[in-house]
């Protein structure tokens, strides 16, 4: 009962690893312009594969005010009355430093223990290369794909992705399609068989409290003035209740509680607390009434990232300073908008302020709203019979905590959903020295990317009907 | 009716300025070993003096197990009968950079506007000649002193008088006397005639919050770990209640409350508060119950004097930091032992620690402890008679919310009050570029030194009976 489009997609491997292997030695950082050529050799080795593959209307992607990395596109319309399927990934990878850390070159694909070592190989290249070789294996035996399929390959995942809803609105008739699947996006633990349904988004700003116009020395003015440090604490302290929620009027406005059958979802997913927290001295500790992977998933959050006043240096200095700084985020979920999160942080902020103290908010950092795929979404559907199908396991559905800005540039510009469907691990250290890719990811990958194909295949473009939102 | 002895003293006031500019040419930064010249100068110069002004006895005297630099001490105790007062002053400055921001060269006295600017001219050499001169005048006119005079002339006074409490062990004998009038420490205000008879006490720590082995990313780790910037805010929030008191269990044991008399006095001091904060724009804020000067000067106060944790650079970052800091310093009233406030203030802390998270304490910063003149102390009212005979005006008794450091070692060791008669003005710029002197002060200190001495003659050694704890 094998599927003869994986038997030749696992037979092609050793092609994919070559490939894989060409692709991995472009030094494509994208946030270093010294390594602008890198960029521009890792789009064409990805162009020449697709041309082979027999792709259509190949071109490259910008927003209408030109600027930042291009992204790849490519496509095959040749499944009329399936679903069209936008499949995503990236070709731009992290820096590679320190590179003293690295055993192996970071744009040298070497294979050690069953596992290919490259800066990018599990951060985007070789997951994507598992999609591709997926798509090329269908038209080589079946001499066409079983569903439409538009490629978006984008080049500033690893920047912010700062292109990319100009691209999205740009092209978004080009890029019309049911729904997006990702070959991007890790996979959360090795030893279990999972699909991500959701991600937090984020927001936050910086804030100075000050309390007078100078320095003062505490011998002189301890006692008769604010001490800004004191003001900011009291601030921070006041940010959460007893109980561990955000004190901010509003803040919690549009957020679901999780609902019996998440909380059942998410409780029935194996998960050693102790020993999660144990790795990293610390206890467990959040709102009240959640449990740590709800706390993670489902809740939103408000932490001070940095915090800084007075003197910092050895010793000792009787100052009373005149200003305190902090930097603060916030982890959002689905149903909160950031703005409107932020503002009332502020607006909270503000309204603690002692008087004759002044508070100035610089609020100009990059945010984004949470993303949760629908639960009855048809490709969902279609990634979870995927993964059962070639694990013999009903996928878990599991959240992140961090945020896919991909999940809701996507949702927010085209009004279409995604399902991440990367065969990388959350452990192989992407964005680290010593990236690897496991080999024996390729193999499940193109397994999991033929089935997928396969049940979305079973659609129809109406079943995506009640989820697009264009 | 004027005074030979102030005749004698006003009329050698060109050669004491003479001797003074001598003096302010030594460069006798005690803080810096390349300047070790300047204080072996400055020694030296004053010795000469001693030995011209015919005061015997005179050597250098240093702790029992030697090093720091040497005090220099003369006596002349040719009044049988009197009271005998150790006279104290130092002759070591303080560093004299930013040197780009004086106006002409800091060891190079220059006159302008009826003022002479040097380093070290108002702290302490210019006060310190005012004594020497007057008991000179006293010698040159009366062939002798009106009372028993001892001299301590301390070389480490600013870098905190690391050796003066051996020096005292080590000699006390030598020292012996019945109170010490100090020629060192600034009158409060040019517009008020005024005795200091109080300073507050200090000690410090620094903390330090861990809360995990490592930073942790708040998109993997936010709202299930403790923050330790939110734990370390929630402790210092703490500190205080809503009325402005410390919340340490025990801080305030033995501290008194102010008196209606002391209440009285202080609240008949002019003092436009206004105007004060105003300069500093800063508001009013301190325990409930009290006034300004009453919160400065009779009451003990915590203040968080530097305070950091996390990320601190340019932009934003996700980060749940594993530990934050804080410094700690406390000014301390009489009544409180140094080591008994800062262990009920370490405890507090210590208690309030949110369980699953760690707290180091680093204690070994320097402390001492307050003091206050008695208020019916014979040599305070000595001071009070000569500067009233002087002024014309009743002096306000005020204190000092910073410490004084000598009046609490003496008081310790040698178990004598001290009495500052100095004629140093706050506003003089000492420890900042372009201190300076007002040869005015020369002028009323020399009326004032002859005064208080005269008045001292009053006294009898048994009038200090009561006072000297030996």
């Amino acid at each position: 009962m094998t599927d003869p489009v994986l038997e030749h997609a696992l037979a092609q491997q050793p092609a994919l690893i070559k490939t894989l292997k060409a692709l991995a030695a472009c030094p494509s950082v994208g946030a270093d312009p010294a390594m602008a050529q890198g960029m521009e050799d890792a789009r064409q080795i990805i162009e020449t594969h697709l041309d082979a593959m027999t792709f259509e209307n190949r071109q490259r992607l910008s927003p209408a005010n030109g600027g930042g990395q291009p992204a790849i596109y490519a496509e095959r319309m040749d499944a009329p009355g399936k679903p069209t399927i936008l499949v995503y990934a990236h070709y731009d990878v992290q820096p590679s430093d320190p590179l003293d850390k690295w055993q192996t070159p970071p744009f040298e694909a070497t294979e050690r223990d069953g596992k290919l070592f490259a800066r990018g190989i599990s951060d985007d290249k070789g997951p994507m290369m598992i999609a591709l070789d997926t798509l090329a294996a269908f038209v080589a035996v079946e001499g066409r794909l079983p569903v439409n399929v538009k490629l978006l390959i984008e080049g500033e995942e690893e920047t912010g992705s700062p292109s990319l809803p100009g691209i999205l609105e740009t092209h978004a008739e080009l890029l019309k399609a049911d729904a997006v699947l990702s070959a991007d996006g890790a996979r959360w633990r090795p030893d279990l068989v999972a699909l991500n349904v959701g991600s937090r988004g984020n927001a936050g700003f910086e804030i100075r409290v000050e309390t007078a116009a100078q320095d003062l020395h505490s011998g002189r003015f301890g006692g008769i003035v604010a001490n800004p440090l004191h003001v900011l604490s009291t601030l921070i302290a006041g940010l959460h209740d007893d109980r561990g929620r955000i004190t901010a009027s509003g803040f919690y406005d549009g957020v679901a509680e999780p609902t019996n059958a998440e909380r059942t979802e998410i409780a029935s997913i194996p998960y050693d607390e102790e020993a999660a927290f144990q790795a990293i001295a610390a206890a467990p500790v959040g709102e009240e009434g959640y449990t740590t992977l709800e706390r993670l998933w489902m809740r939103p959050t408000l932490d001070v990232n940095g915090m800084w006043g007075g003197y910092t240096g050895a010793g000792s200095k009787t100052v009373i300073p005149n200003e305190a700084f902090a930097k603060l985020t916030m982890r959002l979920v689905p149903g909160q908008d950031p703005d409107h999160a932020k503002q009332c942080v502020m607006n909270h902020l503000k309204a603690q302020l002692p008087p004759g103290t002044r508070l100035e908010i610089h609020g100009d950092r990059g945010q984004g709203g949470a993303y949760a795929v629908p639960p009855d979404h048809p490709l969902l559907s279609a990634a979870v019979a995927a993964l059962e199908h070639t694990t013999g396991q009903v996928p878990l559905k599991v959240r992140i905590g961090a945020s896919l800005p991909l999940t809701e540039i996507v949702s927010r510009v085209l009004g279409l959903d995604t399902v991440m469907f990367s065969f990388a691990l959350s452990d192989e250290n992407f964005h680290a020295p010593n990236e690897f890719f496991r080999l024996s990811s390729i193999t499940e990958g193109l397994a999991a990317w033929v089935q997928i194909l396969r049940e979305i295949a079973q659609l129809s473009p109406q079943d995506f009907d009640a989820y697009r939102r264009q």
